[in-house]
């Protein structure tokens, strides 16, 4: 007697997801097939939308339908100014402050030796050609304030010093250990009033 | 600024999935997208062959792929037993004690009033077809032993006594509100051995 191979695929496929293991995956597939195949099929769609449809932004990294993004694309935006985030959420969070009219970095990431994240691959490359396009004056610096975002922004810092670029690094207004993502927005744009050179 | 439209779908879709709330579909979602497509577009695929391919078994009403499954189909199983089990998994645990020859019927579920689950949703109309076919002799009870699974026992019992047919309960080897799914076959098998009148 074996399951059929149908669910032992969905079940193996759930966990791609993070933080879901064997039983929570067979939970989920038995979930979905006997109580929510609407929602399966939402979901089965969705995840081909998305790969098909989202790339990444051309100039800032962040994901997007388009080749670049809107914020990329503003004209009003004031395009001396880069922030620095470590992912969409982060980079939500900062326009959400209404605080801010630069552009933005967006990472994908983090610094992570341990877990083999190097400077490729959160894209420094890229961050690297835009530089030295001239253009950018001032970077803030806006990755969380967890070691491995500390890490980050140190190593940020320096490539951008180097080329003449000032640069800061949003105020400790937040707790530390503390992630971006889960801050609120006041707290979120005094820190950055209060940016420090770096 | 909002997010591109296909990722804010991919993340409600995620919502589906028991135990995920809006932050880890968020989280998930850029997991996807930045460090495993290839496991996204295999999870896209198994949803929808999943939901395409597997259905209820006619007889027993556990997942399979066929219109019967083997179980069912098997000449070699004592045809005057049956096991009641909650879930396909239980079902496989019961197999996987090799103690237990006759035949299953998945409830696909367990009574529970207080979320609306009454005796249509575990197919107890089924159930009652197949008692009335007059071919089983003995109901074996193998719900869990939590208050739900001891309820569902109790009132399945009823159904069957009513009908002349004898039933029994797994012994209460296991540990009080313990699930089947997560014990050892030999305590299983031990269960089954010791099974009581009800």
């Amino acid at each position: 007697m074996k399951l059929p191979s149908a669910l032992d695929a969905l079940t193996e496929a759930l966990r791609c997801l993070p933080g879901v293991g064997p039983k929570s995956a067979q939970r989920m597939a038995y979930h979905l097939l006997q109580r929510d195949q609407a929602g399966a099929a939402r979901l089965s769609d969705a995840l081909h939308t998305a790969i098909n449809r989202i790339h990444h932004c051309s100039q800032c990294n962040t994901f997007t339908e388009q080749e670049t993004c809107e914020v990329c694309l503003s004209s009003s935006r004031d395009r001396s100014q880069l922030c620095v985030v470590e992912t969409p959420a982060d980079l939500l969070m900062m326009e959400q402050t209404h605080s801010y009219r630069g552009l933005y970095f967006v990472l994908m990431g983090r610094l992570s030796p341990l877990d083999g994240v190097g400077p490729r691959d959160i894209h420094l490359d890229l961050l690297e050609i835009r530089l030295s396009a001239g253009e950018v004056k001032e970077m803030i610096l806006a990755t969380n304030f967890t070691v491995e975002g500390e890490a980050t922004a140190h190593f940020i810092g320096e490539l951008a010093s180097s080329r003449g670029v000032r640069v800061s690094r949003i105020a400790r207004g937040l707790p530390v250990g503390g992630e971006l993502e889960h801050v609120d927005s006041g707290t979120l744009a005094q820190a950055l009033i209060d940016r420090r050179e770096y």
